[in-house]
């Protein structure tokens, strides 16, 4: 907010022509080791949109996650406006992995088969969990093998670099376009897609345009993105984030009845309870019943979620399970 | 063929309005009870776009099964020429129910999802089963009480009314729009839309001329159905071809290591049999393969396979199963 | 801004289920009367793109004059993202009439050509020019009367307003669906989509995500309005605007050599001048040369715009004319 | 329609994998000299949305006449299948030139405009003139000179061939892809797309599939083209239905009250004429009113028109004229 201020006094050129873009698309830049560019958005939908059209041709597939965004959570925004089709892949911890990617790759140069172009996986993921290094190393080697293209989904980025401990080009070494989500991690309303090569970037501008998300004062986007490079304010925000899911997570790790059902390498919570223990905190708190049945829950934490929130909560869990 | 050939004496009025496609279209509106209107395509694809197209709305989603040739065989055109996604159920027999339906309807009124508005199955299915009549009825007032239309594709619906004994227009009962396919059934290049009520039908003939589909020389796609519809040939068809496979069924039933996967309910037979013994047959055959693991295949009959050709390839598969 | 700093304070729900989205909505409802609803988004292409999907059918067109928003500064929105095509209509000021409308329906009921659906007019329009509500009422009517829905590119919609002296009410009584500009009226980036009626209005959630439009932190967006809204700060800011384009155009009326192109009746003057003192006037000043010919150009006047600056500018234009 | 009887005897493997694709595609690639490949479809609109989306990427511009059967017979396909604009021009003849499309390039660059990728012309063109060899070259080189792709929409290419005495490879050498119509020219329906480079062909199948085109039974597509190609008969069908033409516009060229609008250099005769004339030939003949005010006709010859037809019809119009 203090960011966004600063960029409302005196005037400026409109449409991304100014000092504030030209200086947020520069330290992204740098941090990611991305030769292509830098393009804000305002929404983590846009993001995704953008980045996966830069990549894709028309008859190609994106194979994603079956829990992954771009399949559940945007309405169809792919379908509707970039008209390709998702080949998901069922996993158990929300990851792809070389083996399940090469399960999808059956149909190739059948025409009648719509064909494997683009790898999407989120980092972190849709579950709460992360991609080691290693991992995504192995899963970028296997997709140039196979001439697919790999997209990451970084709408909580920064928190898959705060767990890792690694820089955000660490993350991009391995990945063609990501996104790096602003939003989740403190500002108002800003995503950069980030594009490591040249040629991708260079449709970026029009295709940015022709998606309904070039900003006429984009100078308010990239307030947001300096605020967050600044003195690695992104990293300490993911960093608060993650931690106060852990204390989540270690606070109720031995309630009876609570079953941790994902790694926590983030600032995401899973767990397995009794679906009227749910019912009962769900009067109190806000937070997401996973699945259909009614019985896993996830709790997520944000960068200024409060300690004795936590604790509290923690506290709440443990009382509704000893109630029976 | 001989169909054609009259159609292709003396001049015609150009796309549609000239007396042939009067007359096919009046038979085929009057077999299938239809009070909106009959529509000519040339592909099974096609007649799959623009059936749907006249039941979705742009936020909405199809469900399906997972083996529909929406989903599996159109290289996406759903998605690219509609930009509606699909959502998939995964069935044991290529059948949707009520219960596997009301699984995809947890997301209505969530405008992060898109929203299912249709249902569309196959008759028969892409296993070769068929629906009967009363589980048609079922899904069909399960869909009316969910606000969800109900489409049929057809490509091989004679090959459905010819095993469940019934007329046309006892299985369109039971829809909002069906595809009625020629090609599999002895014509040259044909299907035809079916559309039951009058208001999706005033969309159709502009979105068939949209998605690149209306014949300027129309005589010759109702020419074929014309054929077809003379003296019940299209049944006749279907009958002889669902005999074949019954009577390939039949023949490879006690064949040791031959296990029949699907009901012979049309002119498809699924079986599992050892790869080494599948790789054998192939050198002298064409079928189809079904599974990635290569132990499921797929063999079809045609109106015009020859008996003789089925009992060479029943003592075919006896012989390599035998060889061991 | 200061409205923006104070949705900052506190926590919130996300997707606009937050008293900022409440109140926001239900002040531009209540001053536009309508019975639909108030969708916010991010950009003016946005909204266009929004307002005219709740419109359209897929085989429809859109009519617009030829120097619409839609038609020439969306880098093809409308044409990717719907897939429906523009019927440009060659205007000398920029505004339809309902003869000009009558000019592009003469393929009605043809189905090789795309059917007029939705006259599509911007008020105040690209050439600076406003609709009184005599020709928007003469408008709608014709609409009415030949089944086209009329949608409003408001981006402008304020200066029009003030220039008419007349309530948003007033401008929306002869639309189906308008939008209302924040962004050029003062708002850091915020449009608002105005639905008159409650029918297409059902569909707008879903479309908005589709879209990629919906804000996680709407907060942030209907503050800006709330802003707006505030003691008619949006009329105050538009009138500001108006009155400093007339007092330049009046500054420059009688210069020799400069001469005015099209009424004064928003916040852009036209001009045509020698080219030669066109590019002498960008050496120090930015404006945008309208015509490929070099000889017209669009001076704009905002909000914030100081009369002291206008006045340079109108002693800048007379010294550069005398300069011969 | 005896091309079609042969490709009926026997079975064949299905989607375009059996000898008479093969035989027909090579035909064509050798006359054309093509190295791309060829791809059969259906309709005229089907084989300029696929031919189109073979040079598109998705912000890019079509430039095209405004006459074009893409921006006014197609029900908006291009739009909506392919999601692209049509950028158009107004021409006295149906012809573009390299001026008339530099008039188009003033946006490159903007990203809040489609950029020209491709520029579409039609041989012969909607008014039935032609380019000669010489303004195709300079077109081509104009395009190559801008980095524009070139398609031609060659429904009627035979009729251009056959008036300017020259190859279909002549034709051919300046274009990136094209368009070779049958359906005009005496097939039952068939167009085939002709690529002459190896890099956009390589997606045809699967854009061929996805846009609802792949033929199961191909070889009655291909059947078709092998009759239009043994012995040069679709030379001579298109040279006798031009030379009809030219009778028939020699024959009205005197009469007094109609004047030839277009010259006449292929099988279509553009008149201006007294509308009440129009109408009382209406009366008895078939054809195509122009213009809105309805005092330009279109009369279309074909291959197989009698020469009595237009004697009878060149007396008609002279006794209609001299009635007053």
């Amino acid at each position: 907010m203090r960011a966004l201020a600063q960029a409302n006094s005196g005037d400026a050129v409109g449409y991304g022509a100014d000092p504030w873009t030209d200086k947020a698309a520069a330290a992204l830049r740098a941090a990611f080791g991305a030769k292509g560019g830098v393009f804000f958005v305002f929404t983590g939908t846009a993001a995704n949109v953008l980045g996966l059209s830069l990549l894709l041709r028309p008859y190609e597939a994106v194979i994603c996650p079956e829990t992954a965004h771009v399949n559940v959570d945007e309405c169809g925004a792919i379908e509707r406006i970039l008209g390709n089709r998702l080949h998901t892949v069922a996993t158990p911890d929300g990851k792809l992995t070389p083996g399940l990617v090469a399960s999808r790759l059956g149909d190739r140069g059948d025409e009648h088969r719509a064909q494997p172009g683009v790898v999407a996986i989120s980092q972190v993921t849709e579950l709460g969990t992360c991609y080691t290094l290693a991992e995504l190393k192995a899963l970028r080697e296997f997709c140039r093998a196979e001439e697919l293209r790999l997209y990451v989904d970084g709408a909580r980025l920064a928190n898959a670099a705060a767990h890792l401990g690694c820089s955000l080009a660490d993350l991009a070494a391995h990945a063609d376009v990501l996104s790096f989500g602003g939003t989740k991690n403190g500002a108002v309303g800003a995503e950069a897609v980030v594009v490591m090569d040249a040629e991708p970037a260079a449709s970026a501008p029009f295709l940015r345009k022709q998606q309904t998300q070039l900003a006429s004062k984009m100078r308010y986007l990239a307030a947001q993105f300096l605020g967050l490079m600044e003195d690695e304010l992104w990293l300490r925000n993911a960093g608060r984030a993650n931690a106060m899911a852990l204390r989540l997570a270690d606070g109720v790790r031995d309630v009876p009845g609570v079953e941790l059902c994902q790694a926590v390498e983030s600032n995401a919570v899973f767990a397995r309870l009794d679906p009227a223990h749910i019912s009962r905190l769900l009067r109190d708190w806000q937070f997401y019943v996973w699945d259909p049945a009614g019985s896993v829950v996830r709790w997520m934490t944000a960068f200024d979620t409060p300690k004795p929130d936590i604790d509290a909560f923690i506290a709440d869990v443990r009382r509704t399970s000893e109630s029976g």
